[in-house]
């Protein structure tokens, strides 16, 4: 492990200048394709991203098949980004947690970090508790879903970061999705196409980022 | 506006090391403190990340009042990063959607692009449309804080890009966060500590992190 002197510092107005420069694509150049290093290292951040307890309740479904796609796309309303844009992941939460999924995952916590199953057991009765809870209380989806909504976030920065394009799309029929995709316990809640942007027939391409005020949005106290 | 060749790039490795390198920090160094400038460009993270149309249906409530933070504590189940983290943001989503939301949007809109106000009419009425849609369907809370998380994604991986730890934490009460911060429009629904981790203190900080595999998280259709 380096330490934090090794460690290769990021500007920082680079990070913002790429964070700018990011915008909801409308149109995508089809003939652009993203490489296989820069996929590897988009899927890598959706990966990395962190969930409540680490239970990664979802799943990135990666649709390169172009049939699926065109079915897909009259589902989302038509719009091109579905079909057009180098690559298009579907973000599908899991509609419920059992403890089955908990066990699942306390094994693969022992798996990585070589522990004893049994100095997990608070640990894993926690998670259970929480689980149990949400189901009850019928908001695991929701809970679910928002875990989904951090990986969003974590491919759109990276995606900015390697100069790619991106735009996360909700207006889309979740039922239809499903069917088309094959999901049953699983639900897709957000859609990322990512590619490269067409700029000459995007006309939001050149306009400036509208973002309340930092005084509207930040509360300080 | 810079072209894409005199755009600086960002390494692929680095990015990962750093996504690697982040973890949900549970003990804080309360003696280090993230410097303006970074925080400075962490709260523009936060402002630049994108959602649902645009909308920013949220507040980012930045607590530096550490008397606050100590009432805080309590309502979060006693973890320490509430008081130790060098900053805290609570994350608060608008609990609904009005028409006048909408317009308010659309004036900022003109107000930034210098667009004529007439010509936002269709847009406009789409966004009340959805938002009508989300209200009455009972689900405009759920689409707002799901906003929140994309931006709780931004936070949390620009801040490994700069090297800073942050915790994301659902492990709270939001009525009595909601209470203490006065917040009645809004509802915290995510908090994140951010500052620097104790690496002593934390018998979390060395250990490695827990994934499912690619093949699990990942579907290629």
């Amino acid at each position: 492990m380096k330490t934090e002197m090794e460690r290769e510092n990021i500007n920082k107005e680079t990070i913002l200048e790429k964070l700018n420069w990011r915008y909801a694509t409308k149109h995508y150049d089809a003939t652009k394709k993203i490489s296989a290093e820069d996929w590897a290292t988009l899927e890598q951040s959706l990966i990395l991203a962190p969930s409540s307890f680490g239970l990664q309740p979802y799943k990135f479904l990666v649709i390169e098949n172009q049939e699926i796609r065109e079915k897909l796309k009259p589902a989302a309303w038509g719009q091109t980004q579905i079909t057009d844009a180098s690559h298009l992941v579907v973000f599908a939460h899991k509609k419920t947690l059992t403890d089955a999924d908990i066990e699942h995952y306390v094994d693969r916590i022992v798996e990585v970090r070589g522990v004893e199953r049994e100095t997990m057991t608070d640990y894993e009765n926690v998670m259970k508790g929480s689980a149990k809870k949400a189901v009850d209380g019928g908001y695991v989806e929701v809970w679910n879903s928002r875990q989904a909504y951090i990986a969003l976030g974590f491919l759109l920065e990276t995606a900015a970061l390697l100069n790619i394009d991106a735009t996360p799309m909700e207006g889309f029929d979740a039922a239809q999705f499903n069917e088309i995709l094959g999901l049953t316990d699983y639900s897709a809640v957000v859609v990322a196409a990512v590619g490269y942007r067409d700029s000459e027939k995007d006309w939001l391409a050149n306009l400036p980022k509208v973002r309340f005020s930092e005084d509207e949005l930040i509360v300080r106290i």
